[in-house]
């Protein structure tokens, strides 16, 4: 048996890699569809010789290894074990890309200790590093030089920086409104910023039907199924920091339902291997203004609402990956939660001064739908993460929401302040 | 001998370590000084038993250490090795101030490597957090749960979330033109903003005076003697990552010198303890609209003047660590260079598309004077370092100046710009 396969979640037809990588295809040759406002169907995900992983490698030795470096445990990946891109490429490149060992961290909410898997600190501040790094291997071993994404923003600038780290250059399509921070981003680090006079579908299509006609290779989220594969780096690094005491909840910023697939994926492989035992409840979390989860689960079909909300990261009006996303909570016993942009707010404000990390809104609602959970369902000690998915300094827009500006005192008017006269 | 005292650097003066610190003493009490728009006077340095620590230490134990946490090896540091504050803080809390163990890295320009110790990364994304953290442990210590700072930006911020993390309060005097980006991530740690009706010199004696009537532990730099010391971890940062193989000649982007002298303290240790044979040459990097150190070592004398360059980090018209700084210059047969505001946007442009780093125009300006060593002076593949000192999203003016708006085009435009009509 090959290495790994593509398998279609929706039609269930198999490809082999050569059939899926060598004509640059991504969804469902049979049943892969994009229209707009609506999810994508004929997603591809990967499957690996499980039997093979599991006759030929031990837990312990995964759980000896360092977090923040995939590249290690290379039999888990898409990638070629004697391919050109991972024996090529320096040491000190990889190294450009790797997450913080610390990046497992235990914290305490009123009394209570929980974790996060904190990806602020990442090349480009986010955890779409995480799905943007295996993309890029992965054009370098397809000897492809450029790689293009419509983003509104993170995925963007995620892919812009982690391009120039492995000398690649990136097209990132953005929707016309762009808040400029991001575009500045984006800018930054070389990459070709095409403006769109529309947005995020629109530029999602334009840029997907150029890539096709340029043969550049193509990030769109979900879309590539590395997108997905890549994000199921976080339950290997929850996997490898706990020793393989994985936490029995997760709390997941969900928009188009990418991290949730790959992190389900990451853990129901373990669970294949026989490495780990139960599968922890995963929690797609939404804003209000945002919650086509929500909708989708309590309503059994999905309908199109613009989605608005100061966690424009986690915005979709129609979420990409609905469908293996929905999955990934069935099969964990898993549930939505929902989060007003008020309690995004206090959230943010809360886990910056108990804590000291800042953190963007979209992880702001995670944390915020953690606390609510510990009011209403039984949270045992250390049994739940949050993920921290992204910097609240990549875009400070939400943090002067709660943060006001002071008056200026005069020295003689401090010291009466402090009881000095 | 007690583990460590503290030397007057000016007058040589020596104190015990309960002499300083029980009475919350920082400068020389002999000879200290601090006059407006001068360089203090007094400035105390922490001095170690090294003929004990090289009997019972040897370097290949600090070589096998991670980079990153330097309370691994406390005898190098001025906590007490049985005392409560590393003993009874949780292994997470420090967890939450580890730098990454990554940050040395290695990056090439025009075919000669090079290294970088990156600091974009750190909890505040800035080498002031080396200073914070040891200053917060030594408040811990000491039983104050208060740490007031004067600081225009980085530091504040830096001290900020660090004492979130750990816990404790803190208290940021700033002066009024403080940027706005600035001001809010102070606040948002939760720190006590102070806006001073005045600059950064009024707001450091404001704060002085109250840290001292009302026993707030000061962290005004250059000044707390912890400042310097917090600062050479870098240097053991550098000695521990190059398994001793240390760099030949270090750009320090530099302001008031403490980052210099600091670094020169660690290197200078180690060279003491026989566990490094020579000092690499450091060189203090500076804008041209910010050249104090230029000017004091071309005229030998030090002359005020306002410092005025888009790398405000390292504008200081009257450097505080002036004297011990140059001393480091001195010994490691170091150097000043001047960069203009355009070499450093040249530089962080490069950074950012070369590498994928996004850095501060005050690491630019390093990287700007590296470029230009590499022109005019031998530098051999692998001798050199620069330090990145801060993430270039902590204030994105700098990059918005060479970013510029882009007009958006719709589908029909974007497909004839690509040749497919």
């Amino acid at each position: 048996m090959e290495k790994y396969i593509y398998k279609c979640f929706d039609c269930g037809k198999v490809y082999s890699k050569d059939e899926i990588e060598k004509e640059l295809i991504y969804l469902c040759p049979l049943c892969g569809t994009i229209e707009k406002n609506k999810p994508l169907r004929g997603i591809l995900l990967i499957e690996y010789d499980y039997q093979a992983i599991r006759k030929n490698h031990r837990k312990e030795e995964l759980m000896a290894l360092k977090p923040g470096k995939f590249w290690q445990y290379e039999y888990l990946w898409p990638l070629e074990s004697h391919d050109k891109t991972i024996l090529q490429i320096d040491e000190s490149q990889l190294d450009l890309i790797s997450l913080s060992a610390d990046c497992f961290q235990k914290l305490s909410y009123h009394g209570k200790e929980f974790h996060i898997l904190d990806d602020t600190r990442n090349p480009t501040l986010s955890f779409k590093d995480r799905a943007s790094s295996l993309v890029a291997l992965k054009a370098l071993q397809l000897g492809i030089k450029e790689i293009a994404a419509a983003s509104t923003g993170n995925a963007g600038s995620s892919l812009a920086g982690i391009c120039a780290r492995l000398g690649l250059k990136s097209k990132v399509f953005v929707p016309r409104q762009i808040p400029e921070a991001k575009r500045i981003q984006i800018q930054s680090y070389g990459s070709e910023l095409v403006l769109v006079d529309g947005d995020y579908d629109l530029a999602f299509d334009i840029c997907l039907e150029l890539s096709s006609a340029k043969r550049w290779y193509n990030r769109n989220t979900a879309y590539n199924p590395l997108t997905i594969e890549g994000k199921k780096w976080g339950a290997y690094d929850i996997f490898i920091s706990a020793k393989g005491n994985i936490p029995g909840i997760i709390f997941v910023p969900t928009g188009d339902g990418v991290i949730l697939t790959g992190l389900y994926k990451g853990f129901h492989e373990l669970l294949e291997l026989g490495w780990i035992d139960t599968l922890p409840r995963l929690i797609a979390v939404q804003a209000s203004g945002g919650n086509a989860f929500v909708r989708y689960r309590q309503n059994g079909q999905f309908e199109y609402a613009p989605a608005v909300s100061i966690a424009d990261s986690i915005c979709a009006g129609a979420p990409r990956a609905l469908y293996p996303a929905n999955e990934a909570l069935i099969r964990t016993s898993g549930d939505t939660a929902e989060v007003s942009d008020d309690e995004i707010y206090e959230a943010q404000k809360y886990v910056a001064r108990n804590y000291g990390i800042l953190i963007e809104p979209s992880s702001s609602a995670a944390f915020a739908a953690f606390t609510k959970f510990t009011e209403t369902e039984k949270i045992t000690n250390l049994s739940a993460l949050v993920l921290f998915t992204g910097n609240g300094l990549k875009d400070i827009r939400a943090l002067k929401n709660w943060n006001h500006d002071i008056s200026p005192l005069r020295p003689d008017e401090l010291k009466k302040k402090y009881g000095l006269e």
